[in-house]
This record gives C-alpha cells, sequence and structure tokens, in this order.
C-alpha cells in the first residue's frame, strides 16, 4: 500500500535541517481537487443551541463557513513552505453525526472542498479551511463549554497531483489517536 | 464541575442567528494566561526523520514554531468575532510520546502558551497557535506520509479572566472522538 | 456650527503635500464610539431574495456582517495614515427601507458601530467597516443586478475625542450628491 | 434591458441560505477589465486645501491613489467569497466636478481601472479599489470637515466575462438614492 | 563602551536553537521612540529624475513614504519574533545627500522615526518602515538603474527601554562593509 | 553598457508625479528567477553566538530563513505598485565571510533566489526577501549588538524579461556607498 513505502523524495534526503519550498517551475498545470475533514465534539446541548442558532455570538455555521473559506484562500501567507496559489473553488460543509439509535450527538464533522488550477497540490489549502472552520465553531460555542475538543483532523482524498489521486483508508485511521 | 453547567450567558440567549462580537469595553485589563494543546499522528519511520532533520523540506519543528507564533499573533486577523490583541509573549514546545515500553512512537504533542494584558482572554490564540504548528508538520511532513492525523486539539488551561481559572479534567475527555 | 468653522489644525498647516501620520503618544486614552452608515441600493426583486436568502452565493447579511467586522478590525492595515488600534467591540445592523406607503424598497441601509479604548477615534474603522459590508451585499447580490449602487456611505455620530462629540445633521445631507 | 432580467443563475436557486463561491474551474482564462467610480462630497474650502496640497495630513491624491491599488489587489482577501486572482493592472484616477457656471465644486470623482488575465471578472476588486480610496481621501480631509459623504459608489463598466460586455445606463441611475 | 561589551542576557544563554519571544508580561508600559536610517545609491541622473517626479511609476517620495509607514505599522505580522504593538507615530524623511563641492549626488538617505506606549522597544518597526520605504524606492527607480543599492539600514538612536538611551557613534561605523 | 544608458521607458516619461502602475497585459508569461542579496554586518562574538545557536531568541538562520521566505511569497502585498503573483520557489542561503587569512569575520551575506512563471520579474520579491531575512537576523541578535548594520541589499541578477538577462557588474559596485 503506497501509504506504507517511504517516498522516494523521502529516501534522497541527503542533508539535514535546511528548510526549504519544493521548486515546483517545472511542474505541469493541471485541475486539483482535494478534500479535508475536521470533527468538533462539545456537549450535547451546546451542539443543539448552534444548531438551533442561539449560541450568544450567533450562527456558527455562517460564520465558521466563512472564516474557513477565507483561510483557505490564504493559505500560502500562513504555512510557510506552502505556494501561494489561486483557488477555483472552496465549499464546506457541516454535518452532525448521530448515534446506532439515530440520536443526535455532540459532534460535528466539517468537510472543505478545494479546487485549483495549479502547479502544486491544494491539500495544504483544505487542511487550513478545515482547520480554521473548527477553530470557529470553538470560538462561537466556547462560552456553553470549555471542554471542546477538535480533531481529527485529515486528509480525505486528493486528485490531480503527480502522485496519483488517494484516498484515505483503513490504515491511515490506525494512527488516528 | 463547572463544564457541565449551562452558562449564564447561554441561558440568557433569546434572539437567533445574529453574529456578533462581545463588548468588552466594561471588562478589566487583567493579565491573561491560556495553554491549548495538538496532537499530529504519523507513521514512526516518518517521526524519525522529523526529529532527525531529515524531512525533503527541513527542520519541522522551528518551521512549525514560527510558523504558530506568527498565526498566533494574528488570531484576532482570522477567527471573525476574536478580539484583536497584542500578545506579550507565546510560546510553543513539542513532545514525542514513548509507549508503555518506553519506544518511541509516531505521535507528536505541540503545546502552545499565550499571554497577554488585556479585556479578553487568550484561548483562541493559544488554540490557533497550536493549530497552525500542527498543520505546518504536517506539511513539512506529508511528502512521507499522506495519512497523518491532527488532533485532538484542545485547552488544556487558562487563568486571568472573569470565569475563573480553568483546567482540562477528565469530562472533558469524554468528549473526545 | 462646528462643522462649518475650519478647524484650527486646518488653519495651521504651512506645508504642503507631506505625508504625515497624526502623533497620538500624548493624547489621553479614552472611550471612543462611532457609527456610520451606508446605504445599498438595488432592484426590488434581487432584494427580495437577498433578504430571502435565495441569492446564488447564499446569505448576504451573515456574509456581510462577518466581512464587515473582520475589515473595521483590520482599519490601520488599510488606509495609510490610519492608527492601528485594537476594537473592543464591532455591531453592523442591516434595515431596509420602505417608501411612504410602507412598500418595502430597493434600499437597504447598513449601520455599523465601532467602540474601542484608545488614543484616537474609530470613525475610520466604522466606516470601513460598513463599506465592506456594502461591498460584499454588492458581491452577493450581483449576480441578479448589475446595476447596484453603494452610498452614501457617512459618520452618524462620534464621541470620546478631544473635539467633542459629533452627530450628523442638515448641513452634512447638503453635500450630499 | 439586460439588467431588469433576472439572470439563469438566480432563476436557478433552490437552496437558501448556504454561503458558496462560484467553482471557476471550468471557466475560461480570458482577459477582463472592469471600471468603478466613487463621489466624495465635502465642504468646497476643504476640497480646495486637499487639492492644493495643504491638509493636515498631506498629499490626499496620492495616498488615497496608493490605498485603492494595494486595496484593489487584495480583493480576495476582504470581500469573502470573492475569488484571489494576479491582477495585470490597476490604475486610479481623479476629477473634481464644475457646476453648470463651470465653478468648481465640492465634489470629486475617483475612478479605478482592474485588468487581469483571469477566471473571473474583476469588478470587485475596481469597487475595492475606488471605496478604499474614498475612505483615503475622508481620512486625509475629516480634520477639515466632519460630514464628508462617499456615493454613490458603482460599476461604470465591464468587459472579458461570459455575460458579454457591461456599461451603465439610465435604468441603474434610477436605483441611487 | 556598552555596545562592546556582550549583554548579561547573551552570557546567561544556556540552552541553543530554541526559537523564542521574549516575555513582556513584565515589563513597564513606557513611551519608546526609536530612530532608523537607511541609503539607496543610484545613477545621478535617475535620482535626478526622482526627485523631479518623472520617473515611469510616479512620485517616488510619495510611494516610499506610505509603504514604510504602512510596514512599520504591520512589523509584528512579518518579523516573526517581533511583538505586535499599536504605533502612536510614524515619520518618513528624505535627504539628497551632496559631495563635498555642494553638488547633488547619486545617494539619498531615509530615515525613520516610530513612537510608541508600549512593553517593548519600536527599533525593529524604524527598521522595518526605513527597508521597505528604500525598496520602494528601488521598485519606483528601477527601470532608470538596475545597479542600485541599499545600505547601510541601521539604528540611529531609540530611548525609553530598560536599557537606557542608545545613539549610534564610531564603533558601529567600523562594522559597515 | 547597459546599465549606464537611459532606458527607453525612462526617456519617454512626459508626464510627472503620478504614481502608476505598469500594465503588464500584453506581456508574455514565461520563467522568471531572480537572485538578491544583502550583507549583515556584527560584532564577531555575536556571529558566532548566532552560528552556535545561542543567541536569546534561538536559531537565527531558520528564523530569517522562514521569514525571508514569507516575506518574498507576500511582497505584492507591501511594494505598492508590485504586481502581485504566485511563486513557483524561494530558496534563501547564508555564508559567513573570512578575511583575508581565513578566519571568520563578523560578516553574514545573504542571497534569496525567487521563481516565477509570470508576465513580469521577480527582483522585488528576491530584495524583499532578503530585506525581510536580515531584518529577522537584526532582531535575533540586537540583544548583543545595537550597532547592527545592513547592506549592501542589491540584485545579483535576473533572467526571463524582455530586458534580457541582467549581471551585477563592477559598475553597480562604485555606487555602493
Amino acid at each position: 500500500m503506497a501509504e506504507n513505502t517511504p517516498t522516494r523524495e523521502l529516501s534522497h534526503v541527503t542533508t539535514g535541517g535546511v528548510l526549504r519550498m519544493v521548486d515546483v517551475s517545472e511542474k505541469a498545470v493541471t485541475r486539483r481537487e482535494a478534500v479535508a475533514s475536521a470533527e468538533v465534539a462539545m456537549r450535547v446541548d451546546v451542539l443543539d443551541a448552534l444548531m438551533a442558532d442561539t449560541l450568544p455570538k450567533g450562527d456558527a455555521i455562517a460564520a465558521a463557513r466563512l472564516a474557513g473559506i477565507m483561510a483557505a484562500k490564504r493559505t500560502g501567507a500562513v504555512i510557510p513552505l506552502c505556494h501561494p496559489l489561486d483557488l477555483d473553488w472552496v465549499g464546506i460543509e457541516f454535518e452532525r453525526l448521530t448515534d446506532a439509535s439515530g440520536t443526535a450527538t455532540g459532534r460535528l464533522v466539517i468537510t472543505c472542498t478545494c479546487r485549483a488550477t495549479a502547479r502544486t497540490g491544494v491539500e495544504m489549502e483544505a487542511l487550513t479551511g478545515v482547520s480554521v472552520a473548527a477553530l470557529t465553531v470553538y470560538d462561537m460555542a466556547k462560552a456553553g463549554d470549555r471542554g471542546i475538543t477538535i480533531g481529527p483532523i485529515r486528509l480525505e482524498r486528493k486528485t490531480g497531483g503527480r502522485g496519483g489521486p488517494y484516498t484515505r483508508g483503513a490504515a491511515a485511521d490506525e494512527r488516528t489517536p
């Protein structure tokens, strides 16, 4: 399985410690898409209030969606060695999880999809978008629950790069704490 | 226990959905401190390479520390309803977890501490700092492992606010997915 | 009336053209508040769609409110000679105008209130907040009406400065195009 | 007339309220141009001082031009659902209006032209550029007149998009307050 | 002489390599001022054109002044371990050097003064302001001379810190390349 | 020699003072590369401490490298009339100078290389990257030496533009102060 094999790039590393961007000037401009997800866990009654738009700071879903989109667009200014690029699209979705009996839980799953026509992949954009959306949910809901937890945050799938498409499988789940 | 009791603020919410900042003009300027943590889980050999500074993009710890500090300083520009404030200090630490036998695992815990002399708490700054540090580790290490997972991200403790000090306890852990 | 009298500052200007910030280091830190308004005029059916949340880009009011708040917080980074300051509060409200018979028109009035404990006034923050909120409404609604017009944008009132409180009166209206 | 006909996009809206960017990944990269204008009205003697470079903060025209250009370049970071794009050119012009007898008035018209080779139009860039230029004029002149008014701000013309060229006509003027 | 003696702070360093901000939460809020200078050297005829406002990109002095002021205000967002703070004033001045016979040379000296009421000094703000002003002069003039050189950039003086006032003396000059 | 001949652009300038961006919409998209250098001079023992990672703020080289890369990516947001563009690569290198006898001096030379596939050159990006890297070294080392001097900062070479390749020669050195 691809993710258990050291990459050729990694095995070729000979010098240590020098921070460097990857030079993408020789890479082809192709359609890129990446999807990342983040889970936010809070008390059930607080997520009830969040879904009902009765939190002190207001509509958490709208705020989180906008903040995530805006952050995804500025990823290259926040992640030091990430290439700046102009995204064609950012979409953010929210889904409340239910338990086996169909009862609403305190767990909210946020998904961020990014698309670009670029020389490099957009997984950092999707991961940054979903992380800032989750932090915004936290900020909106923290007056109701100081023990909110964010995670796991992970890449769900990506397409368009030289390395072929990737979809998260069982092996990755084993690494989840 | 404080975190299981609905806050007075939350119970007073009567209108729905309107996004609003909290007005802090009447609050006292006091010393504030908050500590947040994030865990990053990856393949053991990739975390070995990261700790040994042999990743393709270079010294992940230095990059993550700087990116987290810079992000914490700009939290008010990223989280929509968060107050802008001038931090007195940001510190970010990294610790690799070992298993019961003392063997190094693929799990890295990042801790961010923020201090300010301000009218509002700095937990969003600590959470943003630790999240961006974790995303930067992801970016530095992703060539070696596409299944890296971030989380849980959570507030460890805070002091200095009107609501009294907070330290994360067992109840919060139960909410962790 | 105050606004028809040249200020002492203006009459003392002797040099020409050199861009300069006002030195506020000798000014007192006081509570400051400013309120600005902006009107956005569009076709009635498009404002109907905007109020009903059925525009192609979604909830324009939520987007405009957040964008305006975020812009107000970053005013010092956008207006060249404006002092950076940490706002205590930003609030943005929306009101649809009706005509003499009580029928809803295509005119939306946006109001932005800013508060700070600072050495300088916050009118530029309120004006920037309301302008970016109006531009965001424009962006959300432009697929439905390419002739949307923004304005007048003006200061409604301010308090807390050395120059005493200000409330917009009839004289100012005469300057409106 | 095009602007009185509901767009196809608008008529297809079926869901409500969900904020979304437009996906431009399937759109062609073409030359885009947009021109927007903003009027700023102030006391005649203050605009005299502004044109003569004797305002307390200095050369308002130079400051407004630079601030407008810089803001136009960062539009995608300010307007939440606007696509980031690299502008090929931004130009900002200023014209003082005269009355019927040829006498200089207190009204200044600012025009911003933006050009890009992109998948999406640049009208928001032109509108943002002209708005920030107007706000900067306001900031430079406000010590002389607290009743300055900005508006109307509107799109004058655009070319290069799928929807064909647009020039502002009489119908749009009727919507001006 | 103070600058030839290793500081106590430096001699106390025992750990290596860990990036850290200085914690200023225990420091007193005092008036701080710093002055930095930068020299820009170009062909005499190009500096003639720059002073006469006939460069292709226009008024280089106005552009450099504004860019320097705006950059000084955002220093904490650019220099990784620098504390964010709200400046009370930024001033930037320009002086063309003459040779022994009083003839104008191709050397322009830029000076940036920053003031703040803060827990930490503002020398990085003054140095960043003067550096970006110099880079902007370079950008405005580079069509006329591709061999423009910036430097020396140095701190001229500072007041207000715990370490006492500092004025640049002869010893520092010896370090200039 | 090219750099002693007034450019055609400069000789065609007829209007004065109006700030303007260069319109690049008609220019070809080509591979661009630029290399800039900056020297930082400090006391020998302080540069010893910096190279040994024992400065109070930690690893100055890692911090300067990251800050320079991040600044180069955001050049279009800092230099007023500079075009925004997406860099393919930024690399920053550091070299300590030795004297004639091979002994290490207090002089550090920083080199920044930028690459892009764009309509305009990237020399401002390389110059901004190297300037911010030098300012960061200054910030990291200033507790040990308040007389640190930055400069000369200059363009070493560029390729890919309409005007042909450029390499810094002797004539440019004569302009160095």
